[in-house]
């Protein structure tokens, strides 16, 4: 990897961006699967419902550009998307809070296609703690800081009640991990420099709720 | 309930501001669960990191306003945030997809206290057809149009692998299903009226890790 590949790899993309790579990227995995060898941004665009345009300025950021009249290559879009993204490398995490989620994350091999690798849940509850679930062990939240020590995770997915979120986010900052995946839905307070992603199911709900009460009037 | 309330309870709000309410609504649970009678806008404020003219302004929508000098009633706030949101309202909803996410949404009474409830999951795997999980029966996806017209649900959750998620939902909608939650990174097309949330937990990891990069130059 050279230097200029090494920087491409770095760019800060806007958000919404970030958001539609991976349509690309399982619409991409979709057609290498069936053997598809390219693929042009007016089918991405119809099958995904984005914009020609704004698909060509997105691919752009990653140095990808399609060939007059053939499109993109399918193999290397996905390669170039999975590498972008991080999902073809491997970040260690923990799970604070082995609840149903919590537990279901750590059962889930499907994060593994996406480069997550969840390697200890903590939890205060003593019928966990020692167990293992989904093949990940189970330590007491107390034992956190120690056992960062020695392994170094920078990612901590919290699924705690929602009441522990902020006292469960400043154990993994204290912790020295630099980003938090906060399932919660508590609004995490966090210094500078730790990310913070929010996949808060419950907003999804309501915004269900109100679409439907839209389309009923 | 009179016809005004009625139609606020049916105001569509922006997307942004759905997204916040929540956030309000798990800070006043708490509050509440400590006895705390009274919360000024500041006081969100500072614990949310959210401006408090934002926070009148979303609260406004719902016609909620807080006292000069002793600012909102933290029990009524409550009940406000949940009646608009839909959370103390029974919404039924299938599971199509019963793989590990399936299980655990299928297992997460959390889920319940947001005024969703589970009802059936189905599949394709003959293991899983015929059993119980969370308590929530699962039957086979080839069955779900004719037990449709029994129970006329309104909701599918989609936890089907990425290459099922566009047949399914044509299933969940042909059989007269409204509103797809969609939690597969692939785009769905559906006709206009029918109601798409799209919960993308691998949209957010590329988040985490595109931010990763940019606290590590």
């Amino acid at each position: 990897m050279n230097m200029t590949k090494n920087n491409e790899n770095r760019t800060i993309l806007p958000e919404p961006t970030i958001r539609r790579l991976p349509w690309y990227l399982s619409y991409v995995r979709m057609l290498d699967n069936m053997n598809v060898a390219y693929v042009s941004s007016t089918q991405i665009s119809k099958e995904l419902n984005v914009q020609s345009s704004q698909i060509a300025k997105d691919l752009s950021f990653l140095n990808i550009r399609g060939k007059t009249r053939i499109g993109y290559e399918v193999h290397s879009l996905m390669t170039g998307l999975e590498d972008f993204l991080g999902f073809n490398r491997h970040h260690d995490a923990v799970v604070i809070g082995t609840g149903s989620l919590g537990t279901a994350l750590m059962q889930d091999h499907g994060l593994e296609h996406y480069g997550l690798n969840i390697v200890a849940g903590f939890d205060v509850r003593g019928d966990v703690i020692g167990q293992q679930l989904g093949g990940v062990p189970v330590f007491d939240i107390a034992e956190l800081s120690t056992w960062q020590q020695e392994h170094n995770v920078s990612i901590a997915i919290l699924t705690v009640p929602v009441e522990s979120a902020q006292e469960a986010a400043d154990l993994a900052i204290a912790s020295g991990m630099t980003a938090l995946w906060n399932f919660t839905p508590y609004r995490i307070k966090a210094p500078k420099g730790i990310v913070i992603a929010n996949t808060s199911i419950y907003a999804h709900l309501a915004i269900i709720y109100n679409r439907m009460q839209e389309h009923e009037q």
